[in-house]
């Protein structure tokens, strides 16, 4: 449910983002780049997506927050990923971890479990992925000072102490690949322009499953929901930007 | 054409891919990762992508089913292939492979053959890299045991003593990438769930073809073709499951 | 606008593109992909996209125009961009240039000036990328032999002696990923089809602005402008083909 007082605080966060047009460098996986751009750019956050390790300093440095996704992982972007992070936080910037499949293989979740250990603000997973990493999102969140999120039919989100729940979205999103992964491009979108970290989160959470849920709504299938997700994203932004 | 029994046929394996949602595993080319993965969620079949050589094992061993596609290769990730086939044959889980434009670069081609050696349980490509790698496809499918298809204007599934022709889809899916690279996935979920490889493999193209030839209709072009091809694969696993 | 005596050209363009079928070899960065290779589908090009040392002088040799796309760089990528450049350069293979984001980082500046010596047949990048370059769009001109495109709300064309500029477009093409780069690869396919490049090059970028200008008036948001602008390259090539 996309409740008054959530509404109000998330269009502060998505004028924002219009008028800043923060950085988000994003180390994700091959399967969804194209998508997470797209989102970032319906709400007016400006994406860039490379792995390199020569560039990555300088792509991180420059950026307001970044991303780190561990699909379609390999060894030199498990380079970049830890070089990536080790710059972020000697310079203050955010960064969000989203725990792709650590339920699905043991070295990937031992890559995860040492990036843990590097003061993530925030970590989105579903729940088989954020089990794998602790035995509950408030342990998880306390273990590592991140505010974790758990998205799913339900929706949970913790920073170890306080624990919200938001109920919406639409089953045709776990049709979709990379909605998830998409998800936590704008929670880091969110983050990028916070004073406050966990409100921002519970207005990125929310936004995100309303978009959902008014295109599920009227939504065909998997195909047509996606591009048609995207223009509510975007609406949500320009009415946000209007007001 | 979608006749009536190959219709009820593609119900059932349809309805059992909904309610078994089967791992297909997939070592895919860049271009197609994001599509072939909606495809596969679009019929309630669960992808995964990883391509590295640490995870390969883990992915392919928890998968109903492994597809190998040639597209963009590199050193790695054909390490990664000659793995996850020698795991998948050990643990007898079909494998399926797209020999995309092995008639374009001669290392491909070369590659394509190594792989033939060990027992595909299908093979789907064109004509043209259909032939670069056999004098027909009822030849390949005798030299292989596997199950060809040579898809285009007609299609054609052969084990190598029965032959089957097929005649839908549409002219504009040779107007969006992938379209071939996807339905070999679709062909993937199919067998992973088939007790008779070839009533699936007739059943997946015969399906595949048909929401070609629904949406080609009323399509305004390939742009929005895509999204309402994956739609219409959606409506067809609902009312498979609905059935 | 689209004025008269550049539509008629960008007919011929376009029905010669859709007669030939040229093939355009597109070393592409990973978020761009699948866009770049549906957009020049859609005028009857066909696209590749191996980027492995392999393979990457039989797919130069065998294309009609090469793209370098200088995002998501890696050390493989750079040397078959290398290499693929060279093999064009001596078959007379036209190559274009997109230096994307070469303002962002000091290396990738580096790689794209070496590549500036090797005589690209175009480049195109917005403002700040051909800025990071040379101190005006004519002076990169006259250094490289190339024409040189800058695109954004207005776009310029020039080979140093001649400038043309190109109004058109929409404010939305700036909120998808990839517009940018997919208008340099259907500049190439424009290039490769032609005999006087610097017309071919502003009837490229005058029918995608076009296409631009037309989707985005009745566009609702950023995800089905793209779609919808697939669409209309689609519909402006069998136009073209008829006439």
């Amino acid at each position: 449910m996309y409740e008054a007082n959530i509404a109000a605080n998330a269009a502060q966060y998505l004028s924002k983002i219009r008028t800043d047009g923060p950085r988000i460098h994003c180390l994700t996986n091959n399967v969804v780049q194209n998508q997470t751009a797209n989102m970032l750019l319906s709400v007016g956050a400006h994406p860039s997506m490379s792995a390199d390790i020569d560039e990555i300093t300088d792509f991180t440095t420059s950026a307001n927050a970044l991303l780190i996704n561990l699909g379609t992982l390999d060894t030199q972007r498990k380079s970049s990923i830890r070089s990536a992070i080790l710059t972020a936080n000697s310079h203050n910037i955010p960064w969000i971890l989203d725990p792709v499949l650590v339920n699905r293989a043991s070295k990937r979740l031992d890559f995860a479990k040492e990036l843990l250990n590097h003061n993530p603000t925030a970590i989105r997973g579903n729940k088989a992925e954020i089990n794998a990493l602790a035995s509950s999102p408030q342990d998880l969140a306390r273990q590592t000072g991140a505010i974790v999120v758990t998205t799913g039919v339900d929706d949970l989100i913790t920073d170890g102490q306080q624990t919200t729940n938001i109920t919406n979205g639409h089953p045709l999103m776990s049709h979709v690949t990379g909605m998830g992964c998409s998800g936590t491009a704008i929670l880091a979108a969110f983050i990028s322009v916070a004073e406050d970290n966990f409100k921002a989160v519970v207005a990125a959470i929310s936004t995100y499953g309303e978009a959902g849920s008014v295109v599920g709504k009227k939504a065909l299938g998997p195909g047509s929901f996606e591009p048609s997700f995207i223009d509510q994203l975007y609406q949500f932004s320009i009415t946000a930007g209007a007001s």
